[in-house]
């Protein structure tokens, strides 16, 4: 880590783009554009599902781990077969976001997160609520995710759980 | 659409007087001064709220139907008679917010939902979420909501709907 | 009241700092790093959770109340010894966010939120919506809250209510 870079504040334009990658990451999964979805990560990335327990535990395993995004593309054409879009949709509500200076090339991101769960007949509840902990590539645009940590409040997964949060 | 426009970036002082007014609507709705609501549309307006479903098959009827400021403003006399505001109050929660640029005079946004209602015995339940469809003029200040669609996710309209949303 | 200041548009640096601070504060609640929770106060403060019908009457008592920093350090102190947060934890959602001149030194900001509460066997439920009313020392850095009055839309408060809103 760049102690220098760290301290100083984040560029408006930055943060403006780190806002627009979280807010395109929960389109393209709400929209059902989910094909879209890997390209938001760099080609060796790291997205994790897990709970509050297990992050504080440094245990970074999870419900759903890929570290390519070969590996993300594969878990879109597995859901794709599965039809699941046709069971259930999810709509998230993101914020506050908080950005912070990593180094010129990579910026650290926390952001609250809420997944309401809409089900075919539609019934909806809450299901999922947490926090985003990203590092993010700014070195071009448009950004990418390097490493997503989608850490739930809660330790009871929902064993549909197959979409990405 | 002006093509030229939509692929320039949209100017920040644009963006900020957008999400104002995203914020200002949910703020007449949940503090009561639903007077104010019409006068945040321009004078032709369009205003529905629909259903996921019926939007993606382009079924532009809803629950609720406007396309001038006097019929927004005669929606509100009619709650005001029926004195709904004794019974419920909402709360909105919005974000994250997206905005684009369509043409010089007029921009789309597009911001995810959530309500809460919350009945006069204190009970709260998650009443609706979904997406705000929007197109924005910004040719002069205030700018105004030419066209906003309120998409829910959940088909199950509450017979009870007849605040906006 | 200083009409001028009033009129004058905010400047975008003092309404990202606004933003900041607001991010911050729910941050130490949901995190459980609640030592950190009285610096967001200014020394003589007001920190207030009352509900919207109290607070329309102009009651302001509440179900939590401290006027100074040193109440609000006593209240961590005392959740710390009923060890609270082995029970529950908190997830907080907040937006839009309105930001107001009031003089050249504070700024009035609005805030809707919306609390998750977690308890340790996993369940979640909606635990409290409704609006934060600030006044924020913006004379220095970190900027500060002058008062918090935290007003909930329901008002049947859990008599779990310990934690901080």
């Amino acid at each position: 880590m760049d102690a220098a870079a760290k301290n100083k504040p984040i560029d408006q334009g930055v943060r403006l783009r780190v806002q627009d990658l979280i807010a395109h990451y929960v389109d393209v999964i709400d929209q059902d554009r989910l094909e879209e979805w890997p390209d938001l990560f760099t080609e060796n990335c790291r997205y994790l599902i897990t709970s509050a327990e297990s992050y504080e535990e440094k245990l970074l395993h999870g419900v759903i781990y890929a570290d390519s995004r070969g590996m993300l593309r594969d878990r879109v054409s597995a859901l794709r077969e599965a039809n699941i879009y046709e069971a259930q949709r999810y709509r998230h509500l993101v914020g506050p976001i908080w950005v912070e200076a990593e180094s010129e090339m990579t910026v650290m991101a926390r952001s609250h997160f809420l997944v309401i769960r809409i089900m075919h007949n539609g019934e909806t509840m809450l299901f999922a609520c947490g926090v985003y902990r990203d590092r993010i590539d700014i070195s071009g645009t448009p950004y990418r995710f390097i490493e997503r940590l989608v850490v739930t409040d809660s330790h009871k997964i929902d064993t549909l759980l197959a979409i990405p949060i």
